[in-house]
């Protein structure tokens, strides 16, 4: 997607109303050439008026995110040593310790940017199998203790369940409390909006999404993306939790994905279907 | 779809281990022409090892199922006046009316058949809009009062979220208690199994679902169709609810849909995805 696309793209979710939006990732533009750009995209949509999140995988990284004025480094620490080193080429334990010379630096240099830790494959992995719940707590501890801001859980691979979200939601907020803030969901099985229902139901108020469901994982066959935004935010206002956001400026903004990528399956059912004439936006 | 092909796709999910099939419709084949087949379809699937269940409008389609050899028969009655008249060209009283006259007759039968009433359109209406929960439970009652063995809420247009689900099942069982006992849910807004999981919680042990998520609704436009069984199944397997089904045997019977509807749209995670490696069925 060229970059101006990306900049009126995000723009247009902004103006929706989105709260936080993941803009791009500051890794090395060989492992992945679309993401060469987030610096200038990072600059061109830094005053929006929401929370701009930028992933990075090192200390580097966040360095380039605060330097183009991110207001969050989101970084992915696999809970499984397979997909950590497959992904990263680093140990659980290695990519910790990076979030703690993250921590130590983002301290240093003054509070310009917010660190959060995501606990890839919290939930299931599709190298090593089953995670489990006391190894996510004992990760999601080690990056609280290492003094991240934030806390995430990720179903990197899309092998959660109901159950298994309130289990381990339960598990790791025992041990760091509200510095667990959010789920990253897939809709491989096509679970993701009842996982997302299970978190909401355990007290998680910050969800990641996509437009469209766009996404996938290199290491997770046929998964498809995240949980489809316009879906998610349907659920949730209709519920009665009110999202700030707009839902047809957001289905609208489908428009710069069909532009951009036109190629990539574009999924949700508000957009197949229409708001339903009952709908009603949350108060 | 061609009848044998039919009745050799039914036999592939029985041998899956489903407890219930509803195998065709007793309407007047200039209705439905694809249901014309359902008392021979009914008569070749009768022994085997599940509950048959038919749907039928009237007291004829009733007597037709009982004599085809359904064990069960599913009389629709639309919560929604709008939904009601559109659909069977009568009132939801009429329509309730006739679930009397099926009770009476099928008592006076022996009891060769048990009737379930399905209220549709219960929880919301793409004609009427807002169908209001004591709408609901005051036909529900009617049902059960007209001596209906078992009820079901159908979210035939797919407007349900789950703080509605709730609700309502709630609401429902205060007034006919067990009788209540399945729910009937669309994927039309991708809630499907968020729906289903705030049911499963509310005590519902019963849902309608279809291979692929075949189906839709003449009133829904851009409906999707049931939600999906497989990845229902998946699910409650993996929240350690047995089902009783063998979740690659139910995947595998697809074949019969794309051989008998190569055109539908197949969906579902599981189908595309792959079980997880993690996946164990409930013991």
């Amino acid at each position: 997607m060229p970059t101006d696309l990306k900049i009126r793209w995000i723009g247009a979710i902004a103006a929706a109303g989105m709260p936080e939006i993941e803009v791009g990732s500051f890794v090395p533009a060989k492992v992945i050439p679309a993401m060469a750009d987030t610096g200038e995209v990072v600059r061109a949509v830094r005053d929006l008026p929401c929370v701009i999140v930028a992933l990075a995988p090192n200390l580097k990284g966040a360095q380039l995110a605060a330097d183009a004025g991110a207001n969050r480094v989101t970084i992915p620490v696999s809970v499984s040593e397979g997909h950590s080193r497959a992904n990263t080429n680093r140990t659980t334990a290695e990519a910790v310790a990076e979030v703690r010379r993250i921590v130590d630096w983002a301290r240093a240099d003054g509070g310009r940017i917010e660190v959060e830790a995501a606990c890839s494959t919290a939930f299931g992995c599709s190298i090593d199998g089953t995670v489990t719940t006391e190894r996510v707590v004992s990760v999601a501890a080690g990056l609280a203790e290492a003094g991240a801001d934030l806390i995430a859980l990720a179903d990197t691979v899309g092998y959660a369940h109901p159950a298994q979200i309130r289990e381990v939601v339960r598990a790791v907020r025992s041990a760091v409390g509200d510095r667990l803030e959010g789920l990253h969901l897939h809709d491989t099985m096509g679970l993701g909006l009842a996982n997302a229902l299970a978190g909401l139901e355990e007290g998680i108020r910050s969800f990641d999404a996509s437009l469209a469901g766009l996404g996938g994982c290199p290491y997770a066959p046929g998964a498809s993306g995240n949980i489809v935004t316009e879906d998610l935010v349907f659920m949730l206002e209709s519920m009665g939790f009110s999202t700030g956001i707009d839902l047809e400026r957001l289905v609208a903004a489908r428009a710069y994905l069909q532009e951009g990528l036109p190629d990539e399956p574009r999924h949700g059912g508000v957009a197949r279907a229409g708001l339903p004439r009952t709908f009603k936006a949350a108060a």
